[in-house]
């Protein structure tokens, strides 16, 4: 395997903001796109960043994301509402959703937003950080196609299912807890696929269901404890296939094995809740940043390596890459070479 | 250890009215925790149920457990609430605030209410299968005290806070997802240990974060999925300490160490959502079902074992022990039979 490219964030902003342009994804769209991946990067998530701009860029020029969308809002009552997000990037969508949410919890103290007609939405954590960076706790949900070993089963019923909440705290960026619902993600099982490394066990099983440590042979994941993961990920296909109207379970269309121009109808869910509603703000936001200092307080397990919060590797990530770059894998850089040269950008700093 | 004896539900419910009546519990708060206790021995959920009978009746006598509260409920929003249980049983104030929400939820399409001076409120579920029994799908969370080992760390911080979701569904009683986000439950520990039976690897730690198998020595619980199990407990003592101004972590109350005059100032979140304001009601419970039955039918790992929905053991729970009534551990009929002398009831059908 070959090592990454370390890259810097304007040079992967600018690559970005410049495809996106020459297939006239329209701006409103384009700026949540490249937010998003940009972020998710930085924060060193990249399964969910840059490296997945190749299959959006395909994605669009195949018209299975629709670049010039016309968003149905519909508000259904004063806390909840329902959104059409016409194809185009869940990334946009899940934005537009989160703010309807977000106006609503102003007025009604909280806000749900499903989103329905939708496509792969990337980090479940730019929309819950969206609204928490407005003060406000927030919740953001999408199912996937089907990948977790069902409990007791000997195929992949539900996705990853993610769940993903953030809230504001003081003294720092929101807590941010996003997580599948699977012990690992696939991607994780792919990078060691690339590296001829083993996976650790219990992480996967192979076509039969069978439990494997060999990367090449896994096909599905393992859920969360047992029950408890699979419970959590058809909690989760309730709220975005069942409540939105969308395919679920193993009706909903893969993001890469079935063709390119087919159209996702994926579902997601946002909440929004203002914390003033319920105590004063600043003492929630002061009480949460004492929850986390206590917790990374904690006697260790291991005397080098504190007790840490869901979203602190997040925040290290992104105070090293700010600094330093972001890694693309070579596979990734090459690819972003070659279509960097038909937009006529150098990729050179 | 000696065999349960097994009871009907009427005179368990005979047996709990009296005990509460006798010690002035108010009527509307003594049908909430009769009911709850019932429902949930009914549904197989032992360590929720009436085993914990004799530890309440203790709490109400020692004045822990307020027999006659004066809620206070401020609604602060079209979809927002707080409700100042006054130290009553969780299992009152719960249903209270449930019903609060439900009532948000039928004009503003959500509702989310926060209960602070709390106490135990028994299992999560029957407050969510209250909303799913009227048509909503509820959320009800609570926090608990210290018991889950923290990731990368030698002690518990957070509880084994539970996550609950129902959702109402045609042709059968709602879905219901009620969980501890540990692997197993202190009382499964519990049961080994009467039972002289080793734990299985990966559940517990002993005193000093060690894995043990020894039911005696088990301290502490191992949260799912490592950091993300604590994560999702973290989101949940948010929700229910942070979010309600009640103390967080460590500093909960022990529900058995503390001296049972010590009030528990817990806080619970719970949230109802009308599905009618997203799709057609009636076509929610039927996809619902859908789903549910497509679960079932899914390829199984053990031929004699269906593919399982949560709350299918539940549901089956239900079915027998209507039937054939509700097994109670010897050590605590020993205690009925006792606290029922009190009341002069005799302990016979």
């Amino acid at each position: 395997m070959n090592e990454p490219v370390v890259v810097s964030a304007t040079l992967l902003r600018r690559l970005t903001e410049a495809l996106l342009r020459d297939r006239a994804v329209r701006q409103d769209v384009a700026d949540h796109v490249a937010a998003s991946l940009l972020q998710t990067s930085l924060r060193g998530v990249d399964s969910h960043g840059l490296e997945l701009l190749p299959h959006y860029v395909r994605a669009v020029d195949a018209r299975r994301i629709n670049r010039d969308p016309q968003y149905r809002f519909e508000q259904t009552a004063a806390a909840t509402g329902r959104l059409d997000a016409d194809h185009t990037f869940g990334h946009a969508a899940g934005a537009e959703a989160m703010t309807h949410a977000m106006v609503m919890a102003r007025d009604a103290g909280t806000g749900i937003v499903t989103v329905y007609n939708s496509s792969h939405f990337g980090a479940a954590a730019y929309f819950a950080l969206l609204a928490a960076n407005e003060g406000f706790l927030a919740f953001s949900f999408t199912h996937a196609d089907a990948l977790m070993l069902s409990h007791g089963g000997t195929r992949a019923f539900f996705g990853t299912n993610p769940i993903c909440f953030a809230a504001p705290c003081a003294g720092e960026e929101p807590f941010c807890l996003d997580m599948a619902t699977t012990l690992v993600s696939w991607n994780k099982i792919l990078r060691r696929r690339d590296a001829d490394a083993p996976l650790e066990e219990g992480w996967a099983v192979d076509e039969h269901a069978e439990p494997t440590t060999d990367a090449g042979a896994a096909r599905m994941l393992s859920p969360i404890g047992l029950y408890k993961g699979f419970g959590l990920a058809m909690m989760i296909d309730i709220l975005c296939g069942v409540l939105t109207g969308m395919p679920f379970g193993r009706e909903i269309s893969r993001m890469y094995a079935d063709p390119i121009e087919q159209k996702r109808f994926l579902g997601h869910c946002f909440m929004a809740i203002d914390p003033a509603r319920f105590v004063d703000p600043a003492q929630f936001k002061e009480r949460l940043q004492e929850m986390m200092e206590r917790v990374r307080a904690e006697p260790q397990e291991d005397p080098d390596v504190t007790v840490m919060v869901p979203g602190d590797p997040e925040k290290q990530a992104f105070r090293e890459r700010t600094q330093n770059g972001i890694p693309i894998s070579s596979r990734t850089w090459e690819r972003f070479v070659e279509l960097a040269a038909e937009v006529n950008m150098p990729l050179a700093e």
